[in-house]
């Protein structure tokens, strides 16, 4: 309808939280774009539900703390990072900035963070790494069997990816927007023809099932790399602990942003079960509904290592390519030191269950 | 006001869910059939808490499952149905298309499902049978005394009738809608003329209540007939109970779509004691609420047998008729495989109360 | 603004329960009288806290129950009553109609019930009962001291009246509406001049306080009659068992509509603590939020003995004097009977706490 | 955009509570002033969060009680108030009118009260002090170091000051107005330049957390005044006793009205744990969030031996000056009056936690 608004040069005034990033990424996109990014699946109960969960921890202040010596820095897979905020995949970065994945990329290294690129990237793997100029870590999704599997994950290797972030939840691929011909997932081989079905049987069950991902599928996957190998994904305990036994290096307590299955709990809801059930042997980040630097705080206090943000960069990307995005994450690290400050904590490890209180009567707004 | 939009020959473009056909319907029904559709009774306390009920229950993904041999057979009364969805019986479907009835028992066999004809049907039971091309169910109403119900159960299970559903819960009929000339409950005799009451006679309890069947009336209907019984519209546990003593085969838990009593609980919240208090001796059939497949997989995992879905399925009867109604059947089914998909569950009987999680506070929209 | 529509000398038509009548009552009160009418004090909390308590409150169905020789019928102070619907005391009834409170007492003679006239009628006492033609119940206000309270009271019983309510929460004359000249508090002797305050002193603690009544009041009061006295306005159960010990024969679980003090519980949330403090040792009548006749079921299961109604039978009165009360009457007590058939109650003794479902989260429209 | 209305001479008709002042104000300032005074930090679930707290908290009415010689004194640090609302530190005061802080603290002396001035008053501590014509409370701001705070603190006791309020809940300025040169924070000096911070440096640890007081340095600001010293913005029970055992005499439980970290519980969620763990030992006020009489009560009932009320009195400022200031003080006594006199409290002593009653579902209108 209206023409959209040009990109931006220079960040914009008057920010004081990702959020107020929102009005100009949304004047800045195409509707049908608009909606495919924010969207959640079905009904929107998952979508929404995330940042609510949020609602119910609370934050206690603790003034005359000496926090002089605060700091964010965390220590991941033996790589040290100013801060735990990780860029979550997203799928197809040209549809918001022609810059893409390498916009969001550069960003988090100049933010001396980490970002980790989706097997539907729209630009090469190699393009990528080479713009952010640091090694990156690497979305895997499964792709229809182990062979062809095997294959993307040696380029992603050969491409100098440090780390591999096996996503598990989304097996049934739903498109809900129509890709113009210029974005594609350049990164992949054109999918197999789809086999032809029996007259009684499912497209769930015998089509888009006989293509995913099993657990065997998994072991095979941690014998074939010795980089870290996560699993994005994980909203039950007991495939928490199954994960680690199979002998990998951490999971992603995710949702996928309320995209997939709606009705699922808040994803924020899952991260202290699983966090007991792993107790340790493994790294555990958390994403899904983080809008803010108190939202980080209370993802680290529930027991996270790190967490990796979705939405909220896109907003930045769509705004002011890869200036955005870098404003997105410092604006995330200053808010997250505020409420360091203001809490009387001054290093991540000091962030946890102890300092928040959880209320049982959610607070909604 | 608006001209009423035709009929569809095809299903509309663009839909996933059921309730995308919600729109569709609504203008192609004058207003008043629209509201006696949807309203429910008084306040519309239970019509509400019908659909919030299913979100305090929480799904949680299991990736990584092989579920490649997964299906949603069942089998009930020796019949073995394609899945577990069954047409709830619903008045006088020529209110919403001139196929009535027998459009709905035609989408039903062709998606090999089941479906329940109401004693208020609009089409002879012998049509809608005829239509259908295989045995369906009835929903039988008390017809004032034992003597005039004989009849009615007879012509049934002469026409080919292979289970009788025999309603309970609306004993008052509360007529909100004004039925053209033209559409009629053809199955029934005329009402006998209401008896005269006493000065201080209650209409309720002397007269309505007089003409409702009573315990009694369900031991000498089962004697009636060998087919299998079910009583619709039970709520207590007690009542569960005493339905299988005397020897019917199952119940629908109901509240008859929020449309009888006001200040019932969901439906759903009546669903798990009555299961406890029936375990295994009978089959338990719900309804009331269910909008989606993933209502119906947690019905299914709170001890339902199978489901009845009641005004969603009018939607695509208002829309395209047969056709519309199978899209919807078809839509429900595919909801309810990828949802076992997503949950790591191959078959009916692994829905089970482990599945899901029981959010204490009413996630509320 | 608008002219106000005329009153109606027969009852409106599609009227399914009493909130049905607002609309029309509405439109034929000037808005100041309305607000006057329908406020709550302060904030309202309390206000809108009494409708929703009976929405936590399930009704169960029972169908298939003998209910054939159902009935309303109660016994009160020797008194049989064909239901148990009273018309609570409301001041200043001509604002409403020109007939003001001899509307209301004649239509609760004709629905076989009770009224009771309030201290500040605008009528005379005599007059209302004899348009009446039955003995009426007196809602009693303290007038400044005994003397004057006294001499109220004799002509009160000289009247005719059989039973006195004697309402203690409301000591504090907060006038929020300026009365016509020709509607006054017509029974009651003009108020003694206030007493001059000490500069020091408080309006609240050494002016309305010390003229209003106290424990020994009532003790007082007690001995000055041996018709039924009733205290109305107690929502402590101390406070309830107070008033048994002190003699007295009931009393009446109420927080005034919610006018008085703002931020009190639900009036029914405080009945069934009272209702067991006093053990059948006196008569518990409840008020405060009842619109329908599943919310007078709901009291009832709680443990009252009958209810009062206030604002919805104004409703009628407003719409079409005498008749329109009636008709309200007449819709509650139909209301009562089809829930008592639908859960299967035959009598108001059979309405226990056991036909009920108390939700923990309250259900809220 | 619209014209300002000048502020009156005279306070308001029809007023009945302090928020009856609110659309008085609101049209009398400037919409960037309104928001300055009205808003909370971020998302505002705290400022939010404030007032519903008090919704939980239920009132008993207690009629027939005997409060005639009722009254609402208190006696702080030797001296006696007429009542337990004190005005809180609000900075700025000229914002409002012309007349600032003078006119406020002129008020609190009328209404026989205590008022706290700010460190960021926009009048001399002197030229309010003689407007008061009694000693006022100081808040006192940490002045970046201890050279600077002393000064301060000495001047303050020089001017006659007899209770330091010490404000720690707030380190890091968040400037959100741009102040008119004519208002200046007039009893501060000048703030030192910022140190420049090392690149790897973080302006929140390394800069104004370097400049904020730390528990030392309470300990050293107790041993420079024998004055009563407390502690305001304290949620957390250990720091309250931390508080005392340093020899304070009391704290001020507060959330700054939601201002500063955003998901801190609401204050009065946080009363209950300090008062017990202070068990006497010192004064515990309360503030953030009262807006009538009737939540004073709430808050004394939880344990507070006096209130803050900070908003309210600016709305009164913002439209009469000093009398309307005095006016909100009288309308919150009033109300106070009125809900101790309908609870039968004679005496602030007598307001505990038996005379309320806290529902575990929050009332949310
Ligand atoms: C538009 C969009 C595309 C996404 N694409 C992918 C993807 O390709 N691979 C993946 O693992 N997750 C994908 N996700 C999920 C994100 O990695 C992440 O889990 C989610 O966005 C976190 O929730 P948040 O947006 O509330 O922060 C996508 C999310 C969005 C919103
Ligand atoms: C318009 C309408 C007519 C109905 N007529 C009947 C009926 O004739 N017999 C019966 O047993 N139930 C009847 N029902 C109740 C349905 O069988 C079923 O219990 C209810 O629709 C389920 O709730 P849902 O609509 O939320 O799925 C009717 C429901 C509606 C909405
Ligand atoms: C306009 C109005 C006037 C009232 N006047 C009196 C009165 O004079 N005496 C009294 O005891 N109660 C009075 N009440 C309270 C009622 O007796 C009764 O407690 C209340 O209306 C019950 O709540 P409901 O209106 O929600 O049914 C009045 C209530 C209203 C709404
Ligand atoms: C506009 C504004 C300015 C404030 N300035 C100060 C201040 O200078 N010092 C301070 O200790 N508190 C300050 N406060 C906090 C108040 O003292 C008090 O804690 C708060 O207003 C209480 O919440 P309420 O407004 O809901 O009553 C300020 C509050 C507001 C709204």
């Amino acid at each position: 309808m209206n023409e959209l608004l040009p990109k931006l040069s220079t960040v914009p005034e008057g920010i004081h939280s990702p959020s107020d990033y929102l009005p100009y990424a949304k004047e800045r996109l195409p509707p049908e774009i608009w909606r495919y990014l924010e969207e959640g699946s079905a009904n929107n109960v998952s979508l929404q539900a995330n940042p609510h969960a949020f609602d119910s921890i609370h934050l206690i202040p603790r003034p005359l703390s000496d926090v002089r010596s605060g700091h964010t820095k965390i220590t991941l897979f033996g790589q040290t990072l100013a801060h735990p905020v990780i860029l979550a995949p997203l799928a197809y970065q040209q549809l918001y900035h022609p810059h893409g994945e390498s916009a969001s990329a550069m960003a988090a290294s100049a933010q001396e963070g980490q970002s980790c690129v989706s097997s539907l990237a729209s630009q090469t793997l190699e393009d990528i790494i080479s713009a952010a100029g640091q090694p990156l870590w690497f979305q895997l999704y499964w792709q229809e069997n182990r062979e062809r599997t095997l294959k993307l994950l040696q380029r992603t290797i050969a491409a100098g990816y440090n780390a591999i972030i096996f996503t598990v939840d989304a097996p049934v691929k739903q498109a809900t927007i129509q890709l113009p011909t210029t974005i594609q997932p350049i990164n992949l081989d054109l999918p197999a023809p789809f086999p032809a079905l029996l007259p009684q049987q499912s497209q769930v069950f015998n089509g888009w099932m006989a293509q995913a991902p099993r657990w065997e599928d998994l072991a095979w996957l941690r014998d074939q790399t010795s980089l870290p190998l996560l699993v994005k994904g994980i909203l039950h305990s007991e495939d928490a602990e199954k994960v680690i036994n199979l002998g990998c290096d951490g999971l992603v307590v995710s949702n996928h942003g309320g995209r997939v299955l709606d009705g699922t709990p808040a994803s924020l809801a899952c991260l202290p079960p699983i966090v007991s059930a792993i107790s340790g042997r493994g790294k555990v980040l958390f994403d899904s509904g983080i809008r803010n630097g108190r939202d980080i705080y209370k993802a680290l206090a529930l027991g996270a290592d790190a967490v990796m943000v979705g939405r909220p960069y896109i907003w930045g990307l769509a705004t002011a390519g890869a200036l955005g995005v870098a404003h997105i994450i410092r604006l995330l690290r200053d808010e997250l030191e505020l409420t360091m400050a203001l809490t009387g904590t001054a290093s991540i490890q000091e962030i946890t269950q102890e300092k928040i209180q959880i209320s049982r009567n959610q607070n909604r707004n």
